[in-house]
């Protein structure tokens, strides 16, 4: 039994300055944790009581699936992450150090390596897979920008599984049983969520998707169609575009364009000049990026900004993505700042690649690449043509669905988890084969699936919170009952006393409020802010034979007979 | 259920060549463990099912304890440290590191800080302690020299709790509240153990106790009385000595001692030359040592060494203690090597401590600070004086013990616990403070309690396994039933699927040996290395009705009723 009088806890009236989100609010009003530095928490014994139920869940569903669990340790040498090049792909996110004897080490971020070497130091025939391993692990990140209390923190919780197996139909099977466990296990913790398409991403792999969070605070953007239940991460989301269907356009034609810096400036002299009536959608913009050191041109209609996430995600082998500055510019004398267009992208030595929307076909307005001159009629497989379609606009609210073409809503989410089908990369790179059947070699294939453990406690307050504190479901909360001895008089405090033993008997969880030094109103802020779904209270009407009963999330109160209260008590709540 | 079929486990023939203890050897041949890199592992999952069942047992006892658990995390801002000046004082055992910031980071080896800064967060009064705390919690120790597996590795898992009281009653309370849940928890987890006085050492307090598991390779070092139970670590091992009662000594003589280079020579000499029956106890040996840059002296009888340790351990305050080097003589040029004698030593320059041994009255044969000269009849008291005694000498088998004068035994233990009276060192330095009673500010005084979670797993192991390989107590053990099917037949494989889902129904853990393609002999090897405490085999004898059953660590075997095994089987082992 926890008791208020001796429970390491002091509830705090009022926000912490560096709070942005509830959670994080709550979470540290409450008393569940305090921060140690940026990005770095410390759990108090209601936190972590919160905490473990959530860790015993998700152990529960993944002992449940099969899977089994290992242990890795946080301190990794720098070899393996060699060998796959993430010690230095990972770059300022990986937290670095150096034993006594001078040999680099590593905090792990994540454990990829360590699964594939483990296996491959086990394993070696067909036969010994497919094979599905996990583990829940502390992980340290150095985020550049450690935010929102235990959401993004630096050192957090993850639960971490790989799958093996000798080929791609079995990745598919071992990938849907983890889809089947983390959907189960979502639902245990209460959580309402959303599968949504994902990038693999700088992770290499196939196919991806992300458990999310809805919550109006949430760091992760996505798609939804109300309609047919389409959901995208941004980055995801695919573009419906019809083919080109209007008549063959015009010859390219340039004509002057002075004082035209703005899109809308462009639109308003041409509609003047021509007697047209196109907008900016009519455009092209040509958005200049290097991608690795080489110099790229991005089409999208004029309309739209370019979302360089999506970019990033989308055109594969990238990893250092940035918009062109004015010493990439001084590199290719042909680029005139403001008129580019992609007519003349070979002679520029520009690689162009276009948002789907610019079909081929397609005419548009745009850089003649000439200062002061803009070209109208420039067509796509014409005039110019572009290495290749890559997702690069921004989503907006009410683009169409690609499966329904309904407008589609963009809401915001926590990612909780995150399924993932690596495929050969670290297995190649780590030498992880097996035989086959026929005594032939094979590389492995894997999956990654994460779910976030402390985040999931801040992703399930964010759900559930109200306007007077936390508000747990009764698996996770840190205790069953919330029990209040409200009043004076000694008959309260040992009525309230034997009825706390009593519930715990029955095999239920208590929070005793036994203070003697606090007041009735404290008491009840503070029992509402912990958030434990079942509030007992024992106080005055216990001299007509009464206590009162409250449920926390709907704020419910009745009255039961004070004889039979653990009885009245399993009732209401089973 | 686990399955040999498919669990994530090769056990090995062949010791591993880096193992020089039998948990190590063990531990990685029956796949619980494999290295990573120097003093870190990875946990397989029979391993981290042992491990966890240790967890739970010392979570279980701390909580029926009444102590509160927190977590706190691993990557710790260097601030606290350097408070308490232990960012420098841990020294090349600390592993530091920066963030992208270039802000200094810890990995935790020990948790005092964070423990008397997130209670000085949330106390405010003496009515709020006393107060105990815990947490279980991966530690980072950058060990010099690495060794035995996870006995002493450079991360491993402690529990490690504290105690915070408003004064020394309060605080031996709590250390006899620890104590007793120590013995609770060693139990359960069915170690033998002592608990040896221990000295505080570089932690600063006072009172301090081990709780050492005896093992022959045990690195640990004590004491032990077999008449009366006492027991010591060996540098706190008191010396017992009677006062002199000897006559009053001739008055101090210099003697010519050329060639005696030894201390057999000196005896050899002064027995020859005045007729004596001396031995090297009469002889007193003055080992010069730098204590933290000062020059010291340390006077044993001359067939002691010093112990190091029971003098770093006993010399208050001091960080720093080497033996005199050439160049340390060179900066005294009154110390003749060979010759020196306590007589001069404030001349000299020097500070002079004795081992107790060296009783006031008593007389000496030493050097006489000149170059090939002795001196004899040299008394404690009239021909020198020390600044104080001191705990020196080696403690050898067979000295007596200082409650009961027995000889006294030296045995070898892994430690397993440590409690510590800490005192109000942190409290002071981090400014931890409470009101008492009259409003006054008072410091709080702390206990340090400590066990070594992950070290439990090879300390158990240590302790039970025998010829065959490992042999885990019931509650430790990754399953409680080790069910082998051994045969061909399909009818035998299929009895035991049965009985496997039923012994499970039953409550029981069960690991099934169901694989098709080994051996029964590899089968019974592979259960007699793994080491669960119950092994039943479906055989040859099902054709007859029968199965086996085997008790790991005896060895027994009976044979019951295939029919009624489920109640046979739970009625042998409750």
């Amino acid at each position: 039994m926890l008791r208020m009088s001796t429970l390491l806890l002091r509830t705090l009236r009022d926000d912490p300055a560096d709070a942005e989100v509830a959670s994080h609010r709550l979470l540290v009003r409450a008393g569940y944790v305090r921060r140690v530095a940026a990005g770095i928490y410390s759990w108090l014994p209601l936190g972590y009581r919160t905490y473990r139920n959530i860790e015993k869940v998700i152990r529960d569903e993944m002992d449940k699936a099969g899977f089994q669990e290992v242990h890795f340790p946080s301190l990794l040498p720098r070899e393996p992450y060699e060998e796959t090049n993430r010690w230095t792909e990972y770059g300022p996110d990986l937290f670095r150090l150096k034993d006594r004897k001078g040999n680099d080490y590593l905090l792990g971020p994540t454990h990829e390596e360590m699964f594939t070497l483990m296996v491959k130091g086990e394993f070696s025939s067909y036969k010994d897979l497919p094979l599905s391993i996990y583990q829940i692990q502390t992980k340290f990140r150095d985020e550049p920008r450690p935010r929102s209390g235990i959401i993004r923190g630096r050192e957090f919780v993850m639960k971490d599984s790989y799958s093996f197996d000798i080929d791609d139909a079995g990745l598919e099977a071992s990938y849907q049983r983890h889809r089947e466990a983390y959907i189960q296990t979502f639902n245990r913790l209460g959580l309402k969520f959303n599968i949504v398409s994902a990038m693999s991403g700088a992770m290499g792999g196939s196919k991806s998707e992300e458990f999310l969070a809805p919550c109006p605070t949430g760091e992760d953007t996505y798609v939804l169609c109300e309609s047919c239940g389409y959901a995208a991460n941004v980055e995801a989301m695919v573009t419906k575009v019809a083919a080109y269907s209007g008549s063959t356009p015009p010859p390219l034609e340039v004509f002057d364009s002075p004082n035209t810096p703005t899109i809308d400036s462009l639109v308003e002299l041409v509609n003047s000049r021509y007697g047209e009536q196109i907008t900016g959608a009519d455009t092209l913009k040509n958005v200049l990026l290097m991608a690795d050191g080489e110099a790229i041109s991005i089409l999208v209609p004029g309309d739209r900004e370019v979302d360089l996430k999506r970019v990033g995600a989308n055109l594969a082998g990238v990893q250092d993505l940035r918009l062109f500055e004015d010493e990439d510019f001084a590199k290719f004398p042909g680029l005139v700042k403001g008129y580019v267009g992609p007519q003349d992208a070979e002679r520029l030595g520009i690689k162009v690649y276009a948002d789907p929307r610019i079909v081929i076909g397609s005419h548009w307005i745009t850089g003649a690449n000439f200062r002061e001159k803009h070209a109208r009629f420039v067509t796509h497989g014409r005039d110019f043509n572009v290495i290749a379609f890559v997702e690069a606009a921004e989503v907006k609210a009410g683009d169409p669905c690609p499966q329904c073409d309904t407008p589609v809503v963009i809401d915001r989410a926590i990612e909780i988890g995150h399924i993932f089908q690596l495929g050969r990369k670290y297995a190649q790179a780590l030498g992880l084969t097996v035989l086959d059947q026929n005594g032939k070699s094979q590389v492995v294939t894997m999956g990654s699936y994460g779910i976030g453990v402390s985040r999931a406690v801040a992703a399930i307050a964010e759900q559930s919170y109200d306007e007077l504190g936390l508000n747990w479901p009764r698996e996770i909360a840190p205790a069953e009952i919330h029990l209040v001895a409200a009043g004076k008089d000694d008959s309260i405090f040992s009525f309230a006393e034997k009825l706390a033993s009593d519930l715990e008997e029955a095999g239920l969880t208590v929070l005793f409020d036994d203070r003697r030094d606090a007041s009735a109103g404290v008491k009840f802020k503070d029992a509402e802010l912990i958030g434990i779904p079942y509030i007992v209270i024992v106080g005055k009407s216990l001299a007509e034979g009464k206590i009162e009963f409250r449920v926390r999330s709907t704020g419910s109160k009745v009255e039961f007979a004070a004889d039979s209260a653990v009885a009245e008590i399993l009732n209401a709540i089973n």
